[in-house]
Order: structure tokens, then C-alpha cells, then sequence
């Protein structure tokens, strides 16, 4: 077991360093499918530490499917392993299609929704966090409230208001548990099973299972170089109860919703009673102009929920989001907050009030906003120049992805498909909605494209992959 | 502005100290009502600040009801704290009557559901929560898992089976954002709405609110010494789906579920195909004897979910529970887990791990359970010798919190309204349910009670409000 160094001094704790080592090593082919390892109880002897320490690391392992306990026999390294990569417990998080090797690293290449982890300021966080965890006082091991810590709430209405021209009170901002947590809050406080609710399609998926899983009827509306057709919403849906929208950079084409789409949308939700959830996922990065303010600031009658979220600007796992809604809705989302308990622990809403009060959430925008228009063309350039032949670039003002029209005989799916069989994430825009619309293109995250070098050498592992 | 020495050496932003400085000035009677405070410009200057600190502070304070900004006239203490005191913008965490004097301290005399926050080991989870932040990596930066971190669901499944007899493999699993949420995802997941679910009565009514809101038919079904009657159950309520119940220690009445209850209502869900969630919210905190094993452990038929929280254990702001389900019903928490996005943020997550596989988790609950054993006979001496004319304290093997029984004139919802009025937390008993049952107590928390003298001050108190 010579790869066991551990390190006692090292941040990791040790029975997290056996984990790593053990993986690394089967990962790496030190270890191999079928060898046996220590029992927990010999290993603990031969490193001096307790038995529990090993157990812990061998039950992730086991978790994992790393190992397999094999009774009498002992504990082996999975034999299957062979074969294919073992699978995490709940690896649902990814858009499907993780693989070990990739797994062990950070995100695999085109990744959606993630952010450029690289160049987030986590030693400013880990400060603030360090800071915030010292300073805590009983007050803040309590229930935090409901709606929200104020500090966070007020930083928020005021960042909105400066960024989006979204004109709120603090009252007004309920923060969540992510986006999904926003929209179950959404179907609690306003809507009721059976109820129609427009999605744009193609569209985020998730948003759709969610619904139905909340007992909604889930109407798609499609959608056109303008954003969504309101048109043709008022015909195939009149009924409905609920739109949710992304008029800032259409999720997943990018386009945004015009001026006319703007105010008609306004128009039917004002006129049928409905509501407007506006999910504003990564309304900061548009690269070419001015980002667009948000749709919620064109709302006269109350009809629009404004939806942000801090897994883009920040990043995912700390879980944390949020809902502007219209004064008169106040009192309605504080009774559901208050009951389903929304909300996040006070520590992590602590760091994200210091880190956006003490300035590094602007500069931090800022400083991402130039990093992506810089690391589009990257992508943009690199991929064109190898694949030119078979995908046409969309231009696009921002978002967090390119998106690669098909111009060959390829299909998207079959693509996308085997650059999930190799290693690469890959998302398929036939495969993003329900209504027929024959556009093939493939979407690809370029936020962790950081070379040029490194766009053309993916560029020519997906050729490699159409050959 | 003598009273604004801030210290930039301090763990609180200096934002929060201008915060806290103007809150004790207020509250303190240094500052009036109706006195005017300094432009936040002008004291900016003055303190060399940015203009943005003291505006973030303002905020705060105006939001939370201390100032009111007057236009021209500047920005004045609200003239209507002569009156009453402010409201924070959410101020119902509490179970009501929060007023500002104890908002601004740490938690009220007697309040339920807090543990003795005091006696957490504060350092050991700053360091742990320190290291977990400096050893960030971009793999703990994307969406965590959705039904928990590995390491986490290990160290719980580890937990229960030693502490609560409870056999179960990491992946049947799940964590939650809290009890709330956990609830909220059995109701997804295996209900719908129009449901009937059994709730004891007394009971704990946040989770007959959060039934309701869901769309179920609350069903109360008596509570006697023994616990939950399930012959009252099945004669008024035979179609429930679903029971939520305490086995433990009744929330509130303190008893526990006997053990032919038990196995009367394990019959009645195997025979009819209903569900069991069993609530162990302070299943550690018993004191007479080693603590019950779950009812999870005795069923056969996968019927039990077993919910557990840390909010008692550790503390309430972390924001994490977790629910236990039968190994066939792991796909459809894994569907519904994702749909909804439940778990917490990976820092959180990444702490209470580390907690838990480093021996200090264990550590704390022995701890507690001394602590708390001692405390509850000091509070129940200290209350018993100078209320015992009027209250008859139960005895009981564990818990939170005393009941004290009303003996004389007095009812327990007029004490509990003055003891509230009077700046102590207290709920009446027969504001717990909805069932007839005329018993008359008082539910006061132990947990912050830490000396005999503070027991009898507190009694004092209560006594001269029974005057």
C-alpha cells in the first residue's frame, strides 16, 4: 500500500486522504479490478489510526462502487470495473453520462450551467467564510427566517435594482434553496394542480418535470428568433395560469425576448390574471452591449416574479437563490416560506451578504464578464476553425454556451451521444423540448474553455468523433 | 455619535457594527425616538468609510423597523418604537411575540425546539468549517449530489444503526433542507393531494400546516399515556394514506410510543398499504434509561420513513435533516430528490460529515444528554418550589421541554399570553391541537435554563404574573 502516504497536517481529513488514494490508485490502474484490500481493522493497525477512520473511507468506497465487500473473501476492488466505470450513488447531478475519470476531476469539458470555477475568488471566500463561522453568535444558531437573512435581502434589492432596474424593497426578495426551491415556492403560493403553465420549448427540461411532479399541466409554447411566440401560447393554451420565461438569454437559444414579445407577454398575463415567472438565470452575462433590463421592470400590474440565483455568478453548490415578488404577493409567500421552511443556512447566506456588501460580488461580475466575452471567441474561434465544415457557430450577445448548428448529414443527438461516450459533456438542442422543429445543433458550455489550444484540441476530438 | 467606536480589527464587517452600534444605541434609550440620525454620507466622512457601509447598515436598520427615512427631513429613529417595539421584516421563526429586546439578544427564556446553544463547541466547528472552506475544490463547487454527499449519508446510516438500532445502507439516505423539507418530499413522492393523514393531537401544528398547504386531509387522532391511539386512528380516519407520528417522546406530551401501539400501528399500515413517517426530532435526549429503539427497527413490511434532524442535536441554522426510506422506494426519492433539488449546499454538508467521522458528533449528544439531564431537574426544582401551589410538573424520561400542569383558577393560555407579554416564550398545551381534551400545561424548554438561581428568577416571574 505504498500509496498511502497520508498527510496528517493537510486540510483534507484522513479518512477522505484514504478515500482519494484508494480511488486514484484503482482509477490509475495501480489497483486493479478483482485485487483484494486490507481489511479496515488490519489497515487501521498498519496506519496507526482508529478503525472507524478506515471504515468511513471504505464505506464511500463502497458507496461508490469503487469496492465490493465480499463476506469471508474480503473486500476487492470491483470487478466490473473492467468493464465499464463505476457509478456514483446519486450521479443525476450531471446531465447524465459521468464516467469515472472524469468524475474524479472537476467537470468534464462543455459542461452546462457551470461556471468558471478557475477564477472564483475562493480565497476572498474562504476569508469571508472563516470570518463569518468565528463571528458566529448564538443568535445565528437559531432558526434563521424564513424569507431570508435581512442583510442578504437587502444587498439583493439593492443589487437588482442597480444591475436589472428591478425597483423592490427588501420585503419583496424571498431568498430560496436554489431555483428549483423558488419554483416549487411559486406553485405553492399561486397556483394549483391541474393548473396550465406555459414553458418555452425547446426549454429547460427540468423546469417541466418539475411542474408536472407538482401536478401542473404543462403547455409548450415554442420558440422563435424573438424569444418565446407569445401568439401562439394565447392559441394553444389560453388557460393557462403560468408562464415561465427566460427573457434575458432564452434557455437554450440564447436570443433575447423582444421588446413587442415584452409587452405582449405583459398584455395576456395582465388580461388573463395569469403570472409571469421571469428566470433571469445568467442575465449578467451578455458580452456585446448592456445587459437587458429585466422584464420585471416593464411590469405595471403585479403579474411578474423575477427569479435569480447565485449558482452562475457564484457557483452551484451553495445553493442559494431567489424570488422578487410584487408587493402584493408579500404577505401570501411569507406564509409559504414559513410553512415549507425555506430559505438556507445562516452561514451561507451570512458569506454571500459580506461578499456582495463588502464589493467583491460587483467586481466579481465584472471581472467574469470580460473573462467570458474572451473565452467565447476562444471557443467560438477554436471550434470553427476544425469543425467549420460541419457546424455553423450561432452569434449570440451572451449566455454561457455556443450553440454548434449541424450543417452536415450528423445529427445532433448522434453526436452529442458519442461525445458523452468519450468523456465530453454535450447536450443536444433536439433533445431540449417537444414540439417538432427540425433544428440540430449541439450546446456546448465554453465557461471552462480557457485556451485557444485547448478549444482546438476538443474541436478535433469531436471531428475525430464524426469521422 | 459617541456610542459608533468600531473596531476594524473585529470579526463583524464594519457595516454590522455601524449596524449593531445604531440598534443598541436605540435600544438602550441612547437614541430617542423621533431623533434624527446623520446623513449616511456625512457619516461616511466622519468615518472614513465608504459611502456604501453605511448605507448597507441603514438598510438594515430601516428594514427592520428602527429608522424611517423621511425624505428631506433626513432619516429619523421611528417616532412608533415610543409605542411598541419594531418588527423585523420576518419575524416569524419565533413561534410569535418575538419582541425587540430578546430579537436583539440571544433567544427568549423557555423557548421550545432550541438546544443549549452555549454549551455547543463552537471552536471545534469554526475549525472544521474553516478547513472545509481552505480545502474548496472545484469538484465541491458544482451541484452536489441531490440526495446528499456520500460522505454524508454514510456517516448517518453508521449513526443509526448504532444510536437508533436502525438497519440501513447510505443510499436509502436522503438529505433534506430541514424537517419541513423532508416532509415535503414524502408528500411528492409517495401522496397526493386529497390524501388523508394521520397527525397526533396535541401535536406539533407546523406539520399539520405544511399537510394542509400540500393539499392533504389532516386527520387528528388522540394522544393518552401511551402515545398516539391508533384504535382512535382507525375508527375515524380508517383511509389515511399516511401517519406522522412521534414515537420517541410525543411532541408535546414528552411519552413514549408503547410497544403494543407500536405494533398496532405497524399492523394497521401493513394492512391497509399506508405510510409511517416516524419524527425522532430528540430521539437522543432521553435521560432515565438507554433511548428507545426506532419503530423504523421493528418493521418488516417497509412501511416506516424514518426522519431525522440536526437542528436539536447540533443547531438549528445549519439547515439539514434527512429522511430514511425502505430500499424499494429509493428510485422514486432519487426521482423526486432530483426533480425538486433537495439536499443542502456541499459546505454544510461537507461540516457535519467531518462532525460526524471525527468523533466529535458523538461526543456532543453524550455531552448533551448529561447536560440536559441536569438541567432539566434544575428547572423543574427551581419552577416546582416556587410555582408548586399552582403547577404539578410531569415526570417524563426525555425531551426538551417540562409540562407543567395547571392545578388551580388559572388557564394555560392566559399565562402563556402574559408570559409572552412579558418578554418569555411559553406555549399552552391546549393550543396544540384541535381534539377536545381539556388538559391545561405549559410547555416551557429547559435546554437554556443553566442554574437553580436563574430557575427560581424565572418562576418569580411567572408567579407574579399569576398575582
Amino acid at each position: 500500500m505504498d500509496f498511502l502516504q497520508l498527510d496528517t497536517g493537510a486540510a483534507d481529513p484522513l479518512y477522505r486522504q484514504i478515500y482519494l488514494r484508494f480511488r486514484d490508485a484503482i482509477t490509475q490502474g495501480l489497483l486493479q479490478p478483482g485485487d483484494r484490500i486490507p481489511a479496515a481493522r488490519a489497515l487501521a493497525l498498519e496506519l496507526g489510526l482508529a478503525r472507524g477512520t478506515v471504515e468511513s473511507a471504505y464505506g464511500l468506497l463502497t458507496a461508490e462502487g469503487y469496492v465490493e465487500a465480499r463476506g469471508q473473501a474480503g473486500t476487492v476492488v470491483t470487478p466490473a470495473l473492467a468493464r465499464h466505470a463505476p457509478v456514483a450513488p446519486t450521479p443525476r447531478h450531471a446531465p447524465a453520462h459521468d464516467n469515472l475519470g472524469d468524475a474524479a476531476s472537476t467537470t468534464m469539458p462543455f459542461q452546462m450551467g457551470i461556471p468558471a470555477l478557475d477564477a472564483f475568488p475562493r480565497k476572498v471566500w474562504a476569508r469571508l467564510a472563516a470570518r463569518a463561522v468565528r463571528a458566529m453568535r448564538p443568535q445565528d444558531m437559531i432558526y434563521p427566517p424564513w424569507a431570508g437573512l435581512p442583510e442578504l435581502r437587502i444587498a439583493i434589492a439593492a443589487y437588482l435594482q442597480l444591475s436589472r432596474g428591478i425597483d423592490c424593497t427588501p420585503s419583496q426578495v424571498f431568498i430560496t434553496n436554489g431555483y428549483r426551491n423558488s419554483m416549487e415556492l411559486v406553485t405553492r403560493a399561486l397556483l394549483k394542480p391541474g393548473d396550465g403553465v406555459w414553458v418555452e420549448d425547446p426549454g429547460y427540461p427540468p423546469t417541466s418535470d418539475l411542474l408536472r411532479e407538482a401536478g401542473m399541466r404543462v403547455a409548450p409554447v415554442a420558440v422563435d428568433g424573438e424569444g418565446v411566440m407569445v401568439s401562439h401560447g394565447i392559441a394553444s393554451a389560453p388557460q393557462a395560469r403560468a408562464a415561465i420565461v427566460t427573457p434575458g438569454h432564452q434557455s437554450p437559444l440564447c436570443v433575447s425576448l423582444s421588446l413587442p414579445r415584452r409587452l405582449a407577454l405583459l398584455d395576456w398575463a395582465a388580461q388573463s390574471g395569469a403570472w409571469i415567472v421571469e428566470d433571469d438565470y445568467d442575465g449578467e452575462y451578455r458580452y456585446v452591449s448592456r445587459p437587458l433590463p429585466a422584464l420585471q421592470s416593464l411590469d405595471r400590474e403585479g403579474r411578474v416574479l423575477y427569479s435569480g440565483t447565485f449558482s452562475k455568478v457564484l457557483f452551484p453548490a451553495i445553493r442559494l437563490a431567489y424570488i422578487v415578488v410584487s408587493p402584493a404577493q408579500v404577505p401570501r409567500f411569507e406564509e409559504i416560506s414559513r410553512t415549507f421552511a425555506a430559505s438556507g443556512p445562516t452561514l451561507m447566506q451570512h458569506i454571500v451578504a459580506d461578499f456582495m456588501n463588502e464589493g467583491h460580488f460587483a467586481r466579481h461580475i465584472q471581472r467574469m464578464r470580460r473573462l467570458y466575452a474572451e473565452r467565447r471567441e476562444i471557443a467560438a474561434e477554436g471550434l470553427s476553425a476544425v469543425l467549420g465544415k460541419h457546424v455553423r457557430i450561432d452569434p449570440q450577445p451572451g449566455g454561457m454556451h455556443l450553440i454548434l448548428r449541424m450543417k452536415g448529414h450528423h445529427t445532433d443527438r448522434a453526436v452529442a451521444a458519442r461525445m458523452r461516450e468519450h468523456g465530453m459533456s454535450a447536450l443536444a438542442l433536439s433533445e431540449r423540448g417537444v414540439l417538432p422543429h427540425g433544428a440540430s445543433a449541439l450546446l456546448l458550455a465554453f465557461t471552462n474553455v480557457d485556451t485557444p489550444e485547448r478549444a482546438r484540441e476538443l474541436g478535433k476530438r469531436i471531428l475525430k468523433l464524426m469521422a
